[in-house]
């Protein structure tokens, strides 16, 4: 097993990376002493929750356990789903000292977490992220929200969780196409800050595809370190954790044009990423080798390339309505070569225009 | 006009006090420089919009304000009406530099301060508040919320405001039964903290009555230190800030048991500071002369001194939803004396027993 900290103060909490934590006993008890004792309400759903939260809650030194099961997908995040949550927590009288912990990926997580940050102003919350997306992107940083028809996201928080459990063994359960998607967030932590990450996810792309436990397992470790450390810089994104948007806000307009069902986030995240490229050669900041790069790389991991045809008109009104909007202006994660990302609103609209056309016709 | 402020690091934030203030652009646009070129929401409720949000309009130098009326009482301060709000905020494409204003008293504060919270994982809030209550207690300090059926402020977050505006001219329309319920809470404040503070009250209590501006000015202001002092030393009630509380574990009981109709919250409170300062006297902390300044106080003030006959059972079922049950055990505020007040879960539950029996029969 492997321990690394999210550094924030009095609100530091460890990330545990290992095969087979949620079902080790003596490794929860030993390292998350907060679960013990506690009245804890188990969130996950109809997909995650039969493979393992048996298992999960046999290793739980809890006193009493709740379990609520939502169903699966990006569609159930709302504000009603967090409204039940509210009503079992209460309907069973727990306390401020209760425990909420998110067992699934990001919907789970963002769902479950939002529900801990609100419930009597904030109760304590253990993320066990089960998609490769969930451990190395969503679990990690305190980021909570559920999504409005208007757009995702928009209702949330920020509330960091006690800790992060990444069970490694779980991925074997993944289906190849969201393991693709939680490849695509790794990708993007390469690109935005470390080259030298980039060059191993090349040659061990194939790999991690395969899932080898090893290459599973850095790669997990190596994107939540970076993440770890962006987040502990700028908790409330003021500034420099907005790079951890690279890739998303074209990301988000695919999403929400498509009505969050055909791309899952990460897919959308990985095609965004090459739009992110291709504008930033556009501006001349990248070299034509380097958008190469990327799309070769992300083609290898399996994810798309293409968005659908929405049309440049439509993906450019879905990029005004995202949180990312300041004075009326969309600030872009833009590239200046490989490892080396940075927030900008001074580009030519003309140029990002031809991008979107380039890209959604 | 007076200013105070409340010390938080980068979150502090100034407390205006004076008559008039909602009527000045000049005042507003000087002080409150991030009111300017803003998408603003107003949320105000159908009593005190009638009288000063038109007033209030054409003081604001924001560039767009959009205004929601919500209708007058606790009862409205859901997790539905939060719904609705964030559905205008992003019909309206309001992003995150939008800025909250919330009008009206505790209620609006509360839930306005909520919606402020979670839009966009939080957006910039001003409190205006048009109570006495909501001037000395609800405005300053960040707690937001909304009720659930199960209990009050059940769902809420911390969230300071960027700045609180007490004009106390509008309390010139206040009836007297919120106004007593305002005293309420300024009792509490000398009761809990500041000897000298009480003895200033009973002097000028009538003048209060009176809404005489002098002596109101100075209880609000007074208040208002004393809260944002303790405010300061623990914004997120790990210890101190609980002190707050005096009377309203007992208020609290009051309104849930009564249906948060019959008993307005400060009127409950002013009765539940009569309940923890007869407790404390039963427990020998507390002289009989002090329990009966108490009483004489909250009478003189306007307030009710008997809460219905609830029977201690039922009471006593109604704390134990309450927020401040730490393992198990309701955690009360008690006084040592008049001006000294501390948080106590180690008391006998005879003695307890036998007060509840003795107030709810």
């Amino acid at each position: 097993m492997q321990t690394l900290t999210v550094q924030l103060g009095e609100r530091s909490y460890p990330i545990l990376i290992g095969a087979g934590l949620i079902r080790s006993r003596e490794l929860l008890t030993q390292h998350l002493p907060h679960l013990r004792q506690r009245d804890l309400l188990l969130v996950t759903n109809t997909v995650v929750g039969p493979l393992y939260a048996q298992a999960l809650r046999q290793s739980l030194p809890a006193q009493r356990i709740v379990e609520v099961v939502i169903p699966d997908g990006e569609q159930h995040k709302t504000l009603d789903n967090a409204a039940h949550l509210f009503d079992v927590l209460i309907a069973n009288r727990f306390g401020r000292d209760a425990l909420v912990l998110a067992l699934g990926g990001g919907v789970v997580g963002d769902l479950a977490g939002f529900v801990a940050a609100c419930y009597q102003r904030g109760v304590d919350l253990v993320q066990v992220p089960t998609t490769l997306l969930a451990q190395v992107d969503s679990s990690v940083g305190g980021k909570t929200a559920v999504n409005h028809p208007g757009g995702k996201n928009l209702i949330g928080a920020f509330h960091q969780p006690q800790a992060v459990i990444a069970d490694t063994a779980v991925l074997t359960s993944l289906p190849q196409r969201e393991l693709a998607a939680g490849l695509a967030e790794v990708i993007k932590y390469g690109l935005m800050r470390d080259a030298a990450f980039f060059d191993w996810i090349e040659q061990h792309i194939d790999a991690l595809r395969a899932r080898e436990p090893q290459a599973l397992s850095h790669a997990i470790r190596r994107s939540c370190e970076i993440k770890a450390e962006v987040v502990s810089h700028d908790e409330r994104e003021q500034g420099e954790r907005a790079l951890l948007n690279l890739g998303h806000t074209f990301g988000h307009a695919i999403e929400a044009a498509t009505g969050y069902r055909e791309w899952l986030h990460g897919e959308a995240v990985g095609t965004g990423l090459l739009i992110a490229a291709d504008l930033s050669q556009r501006l001349g900041q990248l070299s034509p080798a380097a958008v190469a790069r990327v799309r070769a790389l992300l083609e290898r991991a399996g994810l798309p390339v293409r968005p659908p045809a929405l049309g440049a008109q439509r993906v450019l009104e879905c990029m005004r309505i995202d949180k990312k909007v300041q004075a009326g202006r969309v600030r872009l994660v833009l590239l200046q070569g490989i490892g080396r990302a940075l927030l900008s609103a001074d580009y030519p609209d003309g140029l990002l225009q031809q991008t979107l056309v380039a890209h959604f016709g």
